[in-house]
C-alpha cells in the first residue's frame, strides 16, 4: 500500500468521528446485499469481505446475503446449455435449479465464507434451506419462469444464532416449497430486504455496480444523496427512478417501511465504500430513509 | 405400511429395552457417516433422514457426515468430461474440485438438510471451510492425486455450537488449505471418525453397503457381531479385513483409541438399521469397541 | 422374562410409534393416581414403579399421588380396634387420623420411594403437610365423618420443586388444617386431579382395579376407548357410569374441564398399563378429553 | 408473656452482640439434633420450632434431625407387644420395624414438620429412604439386634437442595439396605453427626436432656463450657464422660474431626436454649471444638 | 462496656423481636439522613457507623446521605473569608461552591467512608456529579442565593449498582447544572427524601438534634411517636410543628407521598437510636406514615 | 473545528488502520495517569476527558489516575499558610493532608468526573479509602515528609466492579493507615503503576509535560520511540534517563515487570495524544516493554 502523509490532526479527526458510529452500531445488526454484478474481480471481492470482517471485529453484527447471475450462466453454458431468460427474467427448469442450487449455495456462498476466514473472520454459509429459513411458493406471473419463487416464511432464528455466537452469515437464496419438496430460486434483493426488517436491522445496504440514484443518469456528479421514501413516488414519475433501480428501491423502501431505520444503495467496485458508508460523516451512495 | 399385530406385551417389552438406551444416548454426541453408495434410492434416504430426526427428537445429538461419489460422476460427466481415477483414487484437477465442491457441498449436503427439515428436524449445511472448520493440505503419496487433501486441523467449534442450538449439523468434506487459498477434497470417512474424536462422541457409525465384518465373505449370515481392535491385526492378516473394508476399519479402530466408546459398521441399505442399532439389545453389523 | 421372537421390522415400527410420543411427553407433567385397590401384589407394585421410573428416564415428569386404604385398616386392627365406616366412608377419629397418617406417610408413601429407588430412579415421599402442600377443612355433610377434609388451598411449589430438579414426588394425601392444627384425611382421586390441574398437566391417570368404563358392565370387551366430557351426564343417566366409577369419572372430568389436555382410567392390574398407554397409538383404558 | 423492663442500652447491647452472628452464621449450614427425650411437653416443642424458624429468616440454613424413642413404644404397646430391649438397645424385628418407620417418618417427622409451618417456616419431611439418602447394614456386634443399622452410604443431595430452595429438612433416620431391600433403623446421633460432617456444617447440636458435660456430675453448677477434643480421652478415663454421655460425646469428636467448626451438647429442656446458644457470647451448654 | 447482668430470658425477648424485624428489612432499602449538627463527637459519629455496618451486616441495604454545615464554616473561616447567610440560608458564591465541594464530597464524605471501612464495612463516598446523579438549576426565589440549586433530576443507578454489590454508598449533596457547566450545592435533606423516594426504601430516617416531634416544645417527655401525614397540616397549625422543623418534616411527608413505607425523625445524639429504631417494637423518635 | 479535506482513501486507511487496534483493546483495561502538569488549561483537560470517553465509548476499560500538585498549592496559599518542601518532596502535616484530601478527592477528582459525564461518559470518583482500596504506612527515609505513605495493600475489587457496569473510575491517590485511623498523601504515579499491575492492565499511559524520553534533551526531534526495560539501566547510566524522569521511568519498568504489556510516556500537553497513541501505527511518546 502506498505510505500517504496524513497528519496526526487529520487522524485523530477521523478517528473523532468515526468512534460515536462504531459505537453506535456495535452491537447491532446490518444486512449487505452483495450483488453478482459488483464481483468485478477476485481483490474486490477480497476487500470487501474485508471490511465485512472489520466491521465484525468492532461488535457490529453483519449479515451477508449474495447473488451470482453471472457464474450461473458460466456453469450452464460449460453443461451445454443455454441460459434462458423470459422477460429479463431466468426460466429455471428442475435441472437449472440443480445449477443455480450448486453454484449458488455450494460455489459463491461457501467461497465468500473462505475469504472471510482468510481475513481473520468466522463466517458459516447457508442458504434457504438451512434451519427452514426461507419457505417459497411458485411465482405468479403472466409467464411462467419454472422454479422462480416467492417467499411466503422467513424464519431468521438461524441467523440470529450465528449473529449471537459472533458468526458472519452468509446467505445464498434459494428456498424450500412450502412442503418442503421442490427448491425455488428466490430474488436475492427482496430476500435480503426482508431478512432486513425481520431482524430489525439498524441498516440495510444494496452494494450494487451503480453509484447510487443520479438526479442526470449521464453525470455521475448529480448523485442524489438522501432520498426521503415519501419522495419515491414522485421520482419515479420524474424518471429519475427508473429500470432495473426500480425494484432495488422498492427493496430499500419496504425495509423503511418495515422498521430498519436507513437503507442505501452504494456502489461495490469503488474499495472500502462500506467502511466510508457506515463510519464516516461522509457516506457514499443514496441512502433511503 | 401393512399393520402387524404385535401384542401388548411384546410392545411393552420393545420400549423397556429401549428406554435405557434413550436416557443413555440422550445428550450424547453420535456421529454418523452416510456413504455415497448407500444412498440407494430417494425413499431409503428419506427414512435414513426419517430415523436421525427420530433420534435427534429424544435429545440425542446427531452429526451428520456425508459422501458423494456417484452424483459427482454424473455432473463431471454432463460437464462433456471424464471423471478420472489413479490408483482406484478420484483425480482431482482444479475444474474438478470445483464440482466436487458445488454438489457436495451446494447439492447433497443442501439436500440432505431439505430431507431432515421435511420430517421436522431442524439441519444445518455445513462444509470444512465454514467457520474454519477443516484445514487440509495435499495429500502426499506416489501418485499426484491433485487437490486431494490430508486434513491437518479440525475446529469443531462451530459443531458444538449447532449441537447445542437443538440443531443437526450435515457435513460435506471439502476443505481450505492452510493459507485459506485452496481447497481440497478430503475422504469423508476419515474427516467423520476425526469428527466423532475430536467430539468425545458416545458412538461413530459408518453407514455403508454392507453386511457388517463377514467370517466367510460369501455368507451373509456369518457375520462378526463384535470386534476388540487389539483383533483387527489379526483379522487382517487372516484377510477376513480385506480390500475396501480395510480403510473403514481403520476410521473405526483410530475412533475408538482416540476415545470414541463404540463404533460401527453398519449396512445403511437395511431401513431403520440405525435406530435398531442404537435402541435394541439386538443391534446390526459389527461393533468395533 | 420369556424371549420373544418380535422382528426387526416390528421392533422398527413400536420404536417409531413410541419417539414422537416421547417428545411429545418429555418435559411435560405426569400425575398418576395409584389407588390402594390396585397394590394387588408386592411384583406388580414394583413393575409399575419401573414403568414410573422409565418413564422420567426420558425426561417425563412424573406426580404419584397414592392412595391405601387396605394397609389402614390391617394396622387398625392390629391395635385391636375395629374400622369403621358411615355411608361407605371411613370415619375418622383422632386416634384412627394417627394410624392413617402413619400408615399413608410413613409406611406406604416411603415404601414406594423405596421401590423407585431400587429400580434407579429418584424420589422423595411428601404429604399435604410438607411445605404447607394441602389444606384442608373438616368435610360438611350430613354425616359426621370426624377428620375428615375437603381441600381448601393447595400449593404446588414444592411438587415444582422437585420435579425441576430431577425427582419424582410421591405424595399421601394427608392435609393440615387451615390454621395448621389439626391432620385431616383427604380423599386421594381428588388430591390427584386437583395437582394436576395445579400443575398444568399433561395427563392425568387414574391407576385403579378396572378394565375402564365398559358398555356393558357384564362384558369386559365392552371397553369405552374414549368419552368426551360433554357425553358424561348421559352416560350417567344410562347408568354407564355408575357407583364407585361416578366419583372417579368426575375427578377426570374436572381435571379435564381446569385445562389438563387427556385423563385417563386405566386398569393398575395389567402389567406396564401405564406405558402402553402413554407410549403406543393403542391406549389401553379409557380416555376422557 | 410477662412485659420485662430492659433498658434501650440493654437492647442495644443484646443486638450489637447479636448482629455478627447473624452475619455469621447467615447462608451456613447448622445441623440440630432434637432427641425424642427432649420433646418433653408439646409447649416446648413447639418453641424450639419457633426457634429454628426464626434461625432459618435470617438466612441460616438448619437441618432438623430427630429422634423419638418414647413415641414407639407407646405404639408398640398400643399394638399389644411389649418394647423388646437387648443391652440397652431396641431389638427390631421386622414387625418392630415397621412401627418404627410408621412412628418416626409417619408421625413425629411430619408433626415437627407441620409445627414449623404453623410458626411461618417452610419444612419437608424427610426419611433415609427419600432420594437414596442413607444406605445401611445389619448391625454387627456381639448380640443381634436384627433391623438395626449401621450407615454405609450418605448422599446428601436431596438436603442441599432442600436448604438450597430455603425449605428446612426435617429427617428421620430410617435407612434403605444396600440392594434396597430391606429397611433399618439407624443411630440418630450418628446419622445427624455425619449429616453435618457431610455437609461441612458450621456448627452440629445435639439438644438432648441434660445441662452439659458436668465436672461433678451432682452438681449442675460444674457445666464445662468448653472441650477441645482432644481432651477427651482424658475426660472419658477420670469418668467425667460415661455412660450415656459417651456415644453423644463420640459424635460431637467424629464431626469436629471431619471438618465441623464447633459442635454442642445443649439442653433442650431450656427455653429458647439454640438461640442463646448461636446468638449470645454466653452460649449455654458444652462446646466441643 | 460495662458489664450489664441481662438474664438469658431478657435476651431471649430481644432476640425473638428482632429477628423478624431483620428479616422484614434484610435486602430492603433504608435511606438515612445524618445531619451535621447530629456529628456532635467523633465518638458519636463512630457509634453511628457502628450501627450502619451492622445493619448492612445482616443484608440490609443502607444508603447515607450526610450534611456539613459546621464544618465547611470552619474552611470559609480559615481561608478569611465570612460565611454569609441570606434569610438563615448560605449564600453561596463560586469561591464558596468550591469550598462547599472540597469540605463535602473531598473530607466529610471520604472521612465517613475511612469510618465504615474501619468498623468493617464497604463503603464507597460519592456525591451528585459522580454517574450524573444529580442535576440541579439555580434556585428560584426572592433572594438571589448564588451557586443554590433545585434538584432538577436523579439518577439512581449508580447508588443501586453500589447496594447490588454490598457497599455502602455515602452521598454529599452537590449536583451538576444540567448542562454540566456548573456545581450547585443542594440541600441534603431533600436530596435524601427525594433518593429514599427514587429507590423505593423501606425506610427513610433522618438523624437530627432533636427528639422528634413534641406536642409540648418545653417537654422533651411530650414525644410524639406516630404522626399520620393528613394529620401535618393541623399540626403545623397548631403550632407544634415549627421553625426548623417545617422543611425536615415536609421531606418525611414527600417520602411518604411518594411511596416510602415509613418514615421517622430521630435524635442522632442517643448511642444506638438507628439500631433501637430499627430492630425493637419500641422505637424511638417520631414516626409519619 | 476547520474543515480538512481529507479524501476517501484517506479515511479509509486510518479506519483500516485504527479497527484492528479497537478490536485488540476493546473490553481490556488501559490505565492512565494524568498528572497535574499536564492540567495545563479547561481546554486541554476537556479534550483529554473527550479522548478517554470516546476509547471508553468502544469498549475499552479506561482508568483514570490523577494528581494535583499546583492546585493543592494554591489552596494552602490561600489558607495563609506556606507550601512546604523538603528535598522536592511535600512535607504534609495533619492541616495540609487535610487541604491534599479536599482538593484531591474534593475538588480535582469530582471536577474531571463532571467533564468525563458532560461528554456523554459515565464516571465515578473514587480515592484510596474508598472500599478500603489504597491502605499506607508512613514512608520511611532519611526526612520526615510527615503524612506521606507508601502503599502496602492494594485491592482493586471496586475498580473491577466500576469497569464491569461500564464506569470510568477517577482515583485520587489518598490512602488510609492500615489501623484505618490516619490518612496518607501517596505518589500518584507509582499508585498508577500498582493499580496497572494489579488490573493486569494491557496498557499503562504516564500523560505528562515531556515529549519522551529525549536522546538529546536540547532537541525535542531526538524522541527514543521504544525502550527495552532491560536498556533502562544503561540508559541512566548515559544520564538520558535523568531527574524527574527518573521515578517516571522507574514505575514504567515496574508495571511491564509485573506483566503490563507496554507502559508509556507520553506528551499530555498534544491534543489527542491518547488517542493517536492507542489506535495509530505510528503512536506517539516512548514505549517501554
Amino acid at each position: 500500500m502506498i505510505r500517504m502523509t496524513i497528519s496526526t490532526s487529520e487522524r485523530a479527526q477521523v478517528l473523532t468521528q468515526a468512534l460515536p458510529y462504531i459505537k453506535q452500531y456495535s452491537g447491532k445488526t446490518v444486512v449487505i446485499k452483495y450483488g453478482g454484478n459488483a464481483m468485478v474481480s477476485g481483490g474486490l471481492k477480497s476487500a470487501v469481505m474485508e471490511d465485512i470482517v472489520l466491521l465484525s471485529t468492532v461488535g457490529i453484527k453483519v449479515v451477508l446475503v449474495h447473488g451470482g447471475g453471472p457464474e450461473i450462466n458460466e456453469v450452464i453454458i460449460k453443461m451445454g446449455k443455454e441460459p434462458k431468460f423470459v422477460g429479463g427474467l431466468r426460466y429455471t427448469d428442475r435441472e437449472t435449479m440443480d445449477v443455480v442450487q450448486m453454484v449458488l449455495a455450494g460455489k459463491i456462498n461457501k467461497g465468500l465464507v473462505q475469504l472471510i476466514e482468510q481475513h481473520g473472520g468466522r463466517a458459516i454459509g447457508l442458504c434457504g434451506l438451512d434451519g427452514g429459513m426461507i419457505k417459497a411458493v411458485k411465482m405468479k406471473g403472466e409467464q411462467d419462469l419454472g422454479l422462480v419463487g416467492d417467499i411466503t416464511k422467513l424464519d431468521v432464528t438461524l441467523i440470529r444464532d450465528c449473529l449471537d455466537s459472533g458468526t458472519i452469515p452468509v446467505i445464498a437464496t434459494v428456498a424450500a416449497g412450502e412442503d418442503g419438496e421442490e427448491v425455488y430460486n428466490v430474488n436475492a434483493d427482496i430476500a435480503a430486504s426482508q431478512i432486513a426488517a425481520s431482524l430489525s436491522a439498524e441498516k440495510f445496504v444494496l452494494m450494487t455496480d451503480v453509484r447510487g440514484l443520479l438526479a442526470d443518469r449521464e453525470n455521475e456528479n448529480s448523485l442524489i444523496s438522501v432520498v426521503n421514501v415519501s419522495d419515491v413516488p414522485r421520482l419515479k414519475r420524474q424518471g429519475i427512478i427508473n429500470g432495473g433501480m426500480i425494484p432495488k428501491v422498492d427493496c430499500c423502501v419496504e425495509a423503511v417501511r418495515r422498521g430498519v431505520k436507513r437503507t442505501h444503495i452504494i456502489d461495490g467496485r469503488i474499495e472500502h465504500s462500506i467502511l466510508i458508508e457506515m463510519l464516516t460523516d461522509e457516506g457514499i451512495g443514496t441512502m433511503f430513509l
